[in-house]
């Protein structure tokens, strides 16, 4: 598999994504449903921590992606959706962290949406991964 | 074409998608716009009734699929937009039914969102489909 | 590759969209992130301006395909996500006119949303190229 990072413009890599990803020669595609803070019976936590929900959802991608026998350096799309969006910039560093120890910074679009399934969620990471 | 589901935990089986979809060797790939409930003219129908429009989009995206000689049985990943998360969710089961018909349990993201294109419409439907 | 527009219904077509679009035979697949009227140096522009601010980030999402050797010519998926619907569509003939330019009408699916990242952002448009 290639795989380029597209950056006519470079501000966004330091925050943890390009703005875009192009990928050839891949074998494997996995479509990730919108991963929350659930638990493993599908029971919501940390209700009201954005910091706590960042990060069981980013597990929650991560246990997605090693089902598939991949990891976060697959991901070539995150998109983030919170009922928030200033409250989810003070925490988002954990994010970008994750994503650059990984080595990988995948194509993200962030939104503000109304409301997530489950009342109480503040945060939906939902990727695209290749192999 | 092979297709695998990826499921670290089971609980969203039973409402109808996987955690994750994972594909290879397919040589088709449709991306649908989303789909409400419109009929062929493009005129709105249902106003305010929930049930029926998510009836109508679900048609409108097996349309689509019928259009590129599929079904859906080849979503990979069905999107669901709605104003009205929790309006939605008694008729739910709807959509459930349908794609368990097709053998089916796709990638799912669901987000509350302020409105769709054409006021009044109140769910909207957005899939990839792979063969 | 091999390209096709899906459309069971005519009506989208002139408003810059096809039902659905297939393709096979593509070796390369580009994922951009959503693009909004941000500066080379990611400074947001024309605050408030929805006109411009569409006009920019389709030169942004112009520049990151063009980053990847594409143009507008090679978008199969274009999602518009936006803060004021009502606002947008005076304004969306701009996007339809440079999409019909580029001989093109990718499948669409335009979201209201209550925030996108950046404070005074009105518009966001995230692309799946292919070619």
């Amino acid at each position: 598999m290639e795989r380029t990072a597209i950056n006519p413009v470079t501000w966004s890599v330091d925050m943890g994504f390009h703005q875009g990803e192009m990928v050839s020669g891949h074998t494997r595609t996995l479509y990730l449903s919108g991963q929350t803070a659930m638990d493993g019976d599908g029971r919501p936590r940390h209700e009201g921590d954005m910091a706590a929900q960042l990060a069981l959802s980013l597990d929650n991608v991560e246990a997605v992606l090693a089902g598939a026998g991949m990891t976060l350096a697959h991901l070539v799309r995150l998109n983030v959706y919170t009922t928030d969006v200033d409250l989810l910039f003070p925490h988002y560093g954990v994010l970008v962290s994750r994503l650059a120890a990984a080595g990988v910074a995948p194509a993200t679009t962030m939104l503000g949406v109304t409301r997530l399934a489950v009342p109480g969620q503040l945060v939906e990471l939902e990727g695209t991964a290749v192999a």
